[in-house]
């Protein structure tokens, strides 16, 4: 398994516009497009970083998974994103050191093909990997 | 201002050699150097990503900031570290626009001169600026 680039930071917000009053306008990061996503629960901000980027989540839907994270943990560092080369081989890698998987197969997102690993797995953090289309 | 990179993401861990089982051995992530920084109470492993970088961070001393976060929070996502070009402009911009700082002047980091922000500017998230040497 390859990991090629630290893909996003999400990071979940109350507000999306409240957010960007800090991330754009005292940051001065730019905002590339907001994009809400039905079937997550959430409409993101966009903000590249390097050959990185920020997204920030603001919930939709407070019974959603993501909107009772921010219930229950407040605003915060969500989970981070690592591009693979290949997602089938990175989850079959994984699986073979006996890594906990939140996802066993790939599912499609905004920009390819992702899977999360459980936070029990990576000391605390929740990781998603994507192999980009 | 202007944010030039996603300079690191900082990651605290109990235990450095375990964390690696995962980050190094299971993800197979690089692993660069390890360096125990006793003013910050840490000893860090560095893992590049793209032209960012992951730093799993193990405090040495319990009674540290950073080993009581440990103690009261797990382990888990820390702090993101944003790269700027000019740190002394950009916390000058930042507290014209009245955001929260931990650093109101840029102290020396392992890399160049840092500065923290304060977690209620920018929506739970603890925010380091570098200038790098």
């Amino acid at each position: 398994m390859t990991i090629k680039r630290l893909d996003h930071i999400a990071i979940v917000v109350q507000n999306l516009e409240a957010a960007l009053g800090f991330y754009r306008d005292a940051l001065g990061m730019a905002l590339t497009h907001v994009e809400t996503i039905p079937e997550q629960d959430v409409k993101i901000g966009f903000l590249p970083c390097g050959d990185s980027e920020l997204e920030l989540l603001e919930p939709i839907n407070p019974d959603s998974g993501i909107g009772r994270y921010l219930a229950k943990r407040g605003e915060g560092l969500h989970h981070i994103c690592l591009e693979v080369d290949d997602i089938e081989q990175a989850l079959a890698d994984l699986k073979s050191k006996d890594a906990a998987l939140i996802d066993e197969t790939p599912r499609r997102g905004a920009h390819g093909r992702v899977a999360f690993l459980h936070p029990k797995a990576a000391h605390g953090v929740l990781i998603e990997l994507v192999e980009r289309r």
